[in-house]
């Protein structure tokens, strides 16, 4: 089953995706709910499929990733005997379709990262392997949008991963797909940049939220993004998919900054109150 | 004015707190809202006063703080030309009386730093310093408990300040309060330990705002935490209180972890949904 987030009409809904339409639900879709109203799909707008309370993203977590890092001459990166997870913030969300905002001052490398993200079910605590699997809902994708030259100069990554627009999250939650045998396919202007195993990860989702949850409470609808292998660089103008088999396509064109009006649309919806 | 948010009845709401009362309002104290039933505090729990969609954190900004960092062997800070926000997760947040929990792995210093919170009340990007305080709609008070084995082993802080119940904040939030005049005062078991000018920042919150805004829209009910001067040590049934002159006083004790019951009560409440 696909559920997504949509506005229609100016209002927002959760809905599930069948073929060409969106059928409203009355609420959360790990909550129970009833079906309502039809769209076509060519008729509403997307969000992001959730705003999560909180927002999860594993750093560092394939081997490939890390290897690039550290041709580039970074620092070799420290994995240790357990997962550490790290945050990005709710601001920076934008859904599929949403423009990119790539800020005035960026210089130097600005790129795509390339996440598979498991959207958490249920409330969760000192988790077993098996109760992480079971708490897991569905699955989305992400794009971590990194300014790179911010990444390195700043001591946080406010402006270099969590500038407005820098999370693009979507089309929606899947939740019938195994994406540990899953690919991810990035392409630039629809030219593919990069191909790798999604689930060829350092600490998979499950030894996330098994180590996450000895000290941290999940929550329903909080997410967590799991790292990528590769970057692609982006230029305004440029069109990236990232394409996860069995999930979809998350679609977003980069734009520059000054078009105050579309960015500030962009932005708001999505954002409720 | 001091908003806070309840629960009474097993229901929340946020409320105005008038003398020995709490009177429920029908939505966010930044929103239209209309005063209804009027509550004992004696027979209320306190909640966090909001949950915060973002929630920024300065690091790092009292100098006296960062020569104790060094003092103690760490590498000097490095304060920029202009400030760096950082972040804290939702899922850490407890209220005014809750447990902070001490998970049973914490070895080493377990400290609380005292910090005063601005609590945004409009949608703001690109502000300017008047704007930036025009946005803040009031005050409340953060203690941002650390566990520094963790903090200096650990790439990112998922356990060493966002453990369950690590960000206390509250009891409420004050409108009518310069606290750039205030003066702050941690009191370990009823004895002072610290006691510090709350406006002797390396930038201010406007400062902060100004920058933050360049990147990212501030929505109302983000928090931005603004750092501390000093670190109490704390133990499992010390009683802390961090009173800021003009906002109030948040109390919390340390509780091991184990009293599972007490501990989930403590944590679900105030989540919501």
């Amino acid at each position: 089953m696909r559920y997504a987030r949509c506005v229609a009409d100016g209002r927002e809904f959760y809905a599930i995706v069948e073929g060409d339409e969106a059928v409203e639900i009355s609420d959360a879709p790990w909550l129970a709910h009833e079906r309502g109203r039809r769209h076509p799909i060519s008729s509403v707008s997307w969000l992001p499929p959730v705003l999560p309370p909180t927002f999860y993203a594993a750093g560092f977590n394939y081997k490939a990733h890390n290897r690039h890092h550290e041709e580039l001459g970074y620092d070799p990166v420290k994995v240790g005997d357990h997962p550490e997870v790290g945050y990005r913030a709710q601001s920076a969300l934008a859904a599929h379709g949403d423009a990119i905002v790539k800020p005035d001052g960026v210089e130097g490398r600005f790129e795509t990262e390339a996440e598979v993200v498991a959207v958490i079910g249920t409330t969760l605590k000192h988790a077993t392997r098996h109760e992480a699997k079971a708490a897991v809902f569905g699955w989305t994708i992400g794009n971590d949008v990194s300014a790179r030259t911010w990444q390195h100069a700043d001591r946080t990554f406010y402006r270099a991963k969590n500038a407005d627009t820098f999370k693009p999250m979507g089309p929606w939650i899947e939740t019938d797909v195994d994406p540990m045998a899953s690919t991810t396919t990035v392409r630039r202007n629809g030219v593919v940049d990069a191909v790798f195993a999604t689930g060829d990860m350092i600490f998979d989702p499950y030894d996330f939220i098994v180590e996450m949850t000895k000290y941290i409470t999940l929550r329903p609808g909080d997410v967590l993004w799991m790292g990528a292998d590769g970057n692609t660089p982006m230029g305004v103008g440029d069109v990236i998919d990232i394409e996860i088999t069995g999930i979809g396509t998350l679609t977003n064109t980069v734009a520059a900054e000054g078009r105050r009006t579309d960015t500030l649309v962009g932005i708001q919806k999505g954002h409720g109150r």
